[in-house]
């Protein structure tokens, strides 16, 4: 049986006895699996695949154990692919990229859960914890260069759009420009991969390739092999607020269903009136290929959300290096404005995230059946029940949990009103048609029914 | 009115709202002055000074307020001292030593008071928060060099042996051997200042010159000019435990009863037969001049707590390149006994600490009169009565309570076995004598009695 | 006009005035037109052109100058080609090339034209000059990491062959190699490519990427978008023995004429029996489908230099990380015999060069055709005869001024033993076939004849 | 017999054979002298003489090699004294300081020999060369701060002026400004002293303490403890071109006759015309006790070279702070002038230095006596023949030939128009009072005779 003993890098490196009896505790209870699969994922760090069982499938016999010292925490790896080694030495990003989920899924949850008493659950303690669990990983840099673009956009797209996402992060690069992204393959790679030459040029030597994924969509897309800092956020709610605070302007690639509830995430939140000062540009971009993709996510858009949602982005098609100047040349602005309203540069602290957006929202059957899908309500409450529908139909895609109540239970239901569901229907099927929903080469049989 | 704001430095740079909002609280609740007494206690770092007095008296109207932004906190200074600035800019190093006195006051005290439901308040947490508190102040270097020598001995020391404890301060530093002290004058100011020439001479340029100290005795002792890293540690048990747990060899140089306090600790500890293979070079020494003192020091603990106590430390006369040497030869047997029970090299975990020397002793006249000072008990018992008998002392002579409460009850009432009380007597009376009680200049009056 | 000044970077920001005026002096001398070329070659890094005139001919207006100060020297551009700017700011890296360019052309030039009375022109003081010129443009490290790997091969190879040198580039990187080569594109720019992402991985943060170039060759090859150090050569001979002096394994990919002469002055060295303990792995490797390339190599080399000469290298084909593999596994004993022998990690001074591979060899009409090509002489006459052949034929193909003889006289005419001639004419023919004399597109007419 | 190997360190890590074979055939011959007894020198670095023979008497069987090895030079010790020596390992910064003799003394002389037939012996060259060396020995940075102080004074003052140094030092360094002295003890080791203390409280981590000697000096005043750059000029008025060239202030503690000599250069060349737009703060300062020393060389330039000689410079006495408070408000019109004309913020071009001030001046018996010691001159003239008499009188103090000449030939004769010789008599007469001459302790006897 090959094992292997990895000494603990970053901040898991200074632990006190305290924390590693709440780690070793964590570590053998409940969410021992979790993490197990998460490493697991970690370790194919730079592999192309979406779908987890490829990964769990021929590893049974993996399994991780954290080994306790006087002095702090080790984590043993057994029967670990060979993927992640070269001439038998675990890469070194990889390494790194363990400890995070030790990190992020043992540490900090067994701090929360100590200290779940004295804080109250309420919108200023989430925030607090996003922005908590981004220190401690080093996430916040105190630069104040106000770089980080957040790329949003498909792990399964076509050349032709892979390749024009590298090209925009070339030019980002060129500017540069540090990229976020959801840390997989495709439109979460392209960007980073197209930086690190644009930064190459330009001798940036502190170039950021931030992956911020979470428990449950880690397997499926497991972290490029740029990404130089890895997180992972509790729930898909956090993740989200991560991305929007961190960022100083959004780049939205075409993408399925994840990138429809990014979308209709940042809108629902943009559109908040508190958020009318708020600066941040955000860019749907792809190449020429793209535009009907894009008019059809913009007439959608349009017609559910209004033309004021449709005012606060920008549409550019075929023009990698208008994007970057677009975003290069509002940095001045947003320091202005957070300069002038004390805020941070590293993080959106007076962002208004209403509690609909902040919530989890568990994907079970009975609550996306429950979804009010009407238009007579207020736009940011629409936006946030169709954000939470494609959030579902995600889960019912990639998420383990979540593909097996299908295989039980049927596909999820969605109800509403007829006109919205029509259009709904239409923009998934346009999904599914141009092979947005998994990686080419796999069938997509849909998780989710529209009701007529 | 003189009024200045300061930007946030070091880890209270990157604060959330929940724990600006927590800051804010502490800073205008009951702490503020305590507060406000150690940074301006720090704006006179450099000074020579033991008296809290002659500080506060001319500054009745210095005052500090927390300036709360949407990013984090500021530190407002009204009225401080010119002594602070250069040319109307304050210097560097009190700057960040003003925020060390907020992290470690403020920060710290709130975020243990709001979690304390949920840690049980025994060894372990004390351990764990001694540790929590430098590691947060970034005092935990995982530097693997073992080479932090705690240095305890008199603020108020003759010019003979400040000069000697700049001498060995030379020779540590020329082994490339970083110093830790209580962070006053006297003793805690040589052995740094001598340290700084040897690491200049070897291109040393990572030299650490660490001031330990706590709320109640900075005041008396602001930081010297060299000090490079402060932290305040909550009370003196805790600041003690820290001293120990950070180093890897003690020198003591003479000093008077805050001296005899620490050696006190540090036998009782390593008397504990759970320390007996513990490795920790214990170094008395002086110049030629100061053999008599160590004499009387040493006869003291043979009588009180016998050889076995007398083997624990050696005593080095006159010859700073001996106590060089001696601690460099045992930095290797360090690393080896550490690595072997699998503890760290920056904080030594396995050092067991009993309850009577981690839990706070409060000198009040009850107390103090209270002390067992009796032969028949054990060893470790007699080395803990003794060293809260000389703590109070200390507490006596320079806390501003304490000192109060004599002014008002008249001097601490020590009760025990005669022949104790007869050797106890000798030893304070020579330190009366030896002018180690105060600054030379100002006229001691004894803050207690020895029942006869 | 578009006029851009330039802050001088690297070593030529600390220029004497005598050094400014020597300078001024060669730029506005003879060497002005070569200088403005090369800066032009420059101002296209990652530009993929492999024919000078289509660099030169859009740019006739572009000019470059020297403005003098009373502290040093400023370069400005006059009409630069767009593709070098970035929102009307030069791109960083072209900006350091740009100095790079003035450093080897100029100051270097000037300076050992002001000290050449003095250093005979031997082979020691050729060596010292390579050295000296590779010292001051700071590509001698002071490392001891032994990881310079040395990559020869074709700038103009088929995609499949260009995967496989980004593939084995990636093997290197993640081995913490480093790179370099000839700097354009195809098997030059390949293996830096792969080698960012295998350091990316292994948070490698130091990669050198080392392009050596030469001025006849700039133009036809610039800079890759990776290379992150320039240096310009004088001439050919001395840019093959800074290759070879600072390599600790060369690794030769698939290619033409070029490739050809490297490989050809490699093992006349090598054959050397000065040079018979040398340790420096060679490896020529390419896909699976570049097997019978490699083939005729090896049989061209057995039937002309023999066994011998076959056993200096492997051929490895389809394996990219045994390439990486066997370059690691040599590391150690190089370090050794760099220790055993006194000779530094950076530069091979022990590696014995001959002075016919040292003499620049001027290709012109008369010194082709005078070529001894013969099999009846030592091996290593015979590696350097031929390559000098291929030499000429690389410039006769690239550089300005043979491809002007050559319009001018006609092909060069290469005489010699017929079945030497034969052997020749089948590899170049090959080449031809293969399209390894030009990038795809292009139409070879060969510059040479063959005497039958 | 105790032997010791170096392993080289700085630019003389980096050498090619050529220059090794230089550097060995220096290091064999005439040099070889004067290179062990600058090494002898260095080895007592922080060590408090004034007279070669202290340092060369006991150590009549020290010698120094140079180990010639394929990758470069070490250098062996024979013989070395144990003062520079912890634990049988040599101190860091004298093993730095031996590579700079190594590199001052042989290389540079090597090169230089090797290039003369090159460079114009002018004027121009002659500052080229003092750029070129401090340049190789990494003294000019780019750093564009202008905070270079230099700091003049006597190597014996008393304890008072002593103190006085270390003051106006802390207040330099409080102000981040740097300090460049001779380098030996006494006021050019005070100001370094308290500017440690000064940088260390603003946490200003890359303090220069810069020392410029030169090889007939460096035995008398070894370099103290603090110098952490050292720089060998080959003769007094290259390293006097150094100082002034580097320099963005000068203070001018009390002294002897070098800091007249000192003193009268700086004035004779600020007297130039061509240099009456030049600024640059000079500053007279000690503490209250030398008022009278102040007005006495006061009165004496006024006398010599005029009002206009006496508006360059401005006593300061008493005031520590002051000194720094002038020279910090300053900086801001160095930095406009030098940029619009152009010069460097590190090293001065413009200053204009004439012939007389440039040209080695050989202090034989038959130049001393032929000095034009009249008042009918320019007073750029009288303050060049001046600085040479006092010159004269330094070598015939400290310098080893001189000495010698002395013993065998009598003091030096001085002549000239009877009312200067006076001045200068009183002048020195004083100097000898003050004890200024020599260390205190030894017994000072003139190495002149002003004819009367």
């Amino acid at each position: 049986m090959q094992k292997i003993q990895l000494n603990p890098v970053g901040t898991m490196s200074l632990l006190s006895q305290l924390e590693v009896d709440l780690l070793n505790q964590s570590a053998n209870g409940e969410l021992h699996k979790l993490f197990r699969n998460c490493c697991l994922a970690v370790l194919y760090s730079g592999a192309e695949i979406d779908n987890s069982e490829s990964i769990f499938a021929p590893h049974r016999d993996f399994n991780i154990n954290l080994i306790i010292r006087e002095r702090g925490v080790k984590i043993e790896l057994l029967n670990s692919p060979d993927i992640a080694f070269v001439d038998g030495e675990l890469i070194q990003g990889v390494h790194e990229h363990l400890f995070s989920a030790l990190r992020d899924l043992l540490y900090t949850g067994a701090k929360y859960s100590a200290q779940s008493l004295n804080f109250p659950s309420d919108s200023n303690f989430i925030t607090h914890s996003v922005f908590d669990m981004l220190r401690h990983a080093q996430a916040i840099t105190c630069s104040a260069e106000l770089n980080m673009v957040v790329c949003w956009g498909g792990h399964s797209i076509g050349s032709t759009e892979y390749k024009y996402t590298k090209e925009v992060g070339y030019q980002l690069g060129l500017r540069r420009l540090n990229i976020c992204t959801g840390c997989g393959p495709g439109a979460m790679k392209g960007p980073m991969k197209g930086a690190t030459i644009g930064h190459a040029k330009q001798r940036y030597k502190t170039g950021r390739y931030l992956g911020l994924t979470e428990p449950g969509i880690i397997a499926a897309e497991p972290p490029n092999a740029i990404v130089n800092e890895l997180v992972i956020m509790p729930d898909i709610e956090k993740r989200l607020e991560a991305f929007i605070r961190l960022s100083h302007a959004i780049v939205i690639f075409p993408g399925g269903a994840g990138t429809a509830e990014e979308l209709l995430y940042l809108i629902g939140i943009m559109l908040d009136e508190k958020n009318s000062q708020q600066i941040l540009p955000i860019i749907l971009t792809g190449p020429e290929q793209s535009k009907a993709y894009f008019e059809s996510i913009d007439q959608f858009i349009g017609a559910t959300l209004g033309s004021e949602a449709q005012k606060l982005y920008e549409i550019v098609v075929g023009e990698p290096s208008k994007v970057a100047k677009i975003i290069k040349s509002k940095q001045q602005q947003i320091r202005d404005y957070r300069k002038q309203t004390g805020d941070s540069y590293d993080f959106n602290w007076s962002l208004k995230i209403a509690p609909q957006f902040q919530t989890p929202f568990d994907p079970t059957h009975e609550n996306m059946a429950q979804l009010n899908l009407h238009f007579d309500q207020p736009k940011t409450e629409l936006a946030a029940a169709l954000r939470q529908a494609f959030s579902g139909i995600v889960a019912g895609n990639v998420k383990a949990d979540s593909v097996k109540q299908i295989e039980r239970n049927g596909p999820f239901q969605l109800n509403g009103e007829p006109k919205l569901m029509a259009m709904m229907d239409n923009l998934l099927e346009s999904f599914v048609e141009q092979q947005r929903m998994k990686l080419p080469g796999s069938n997509y049989v849909p998780c989710y029914q529209i009701s007529k």
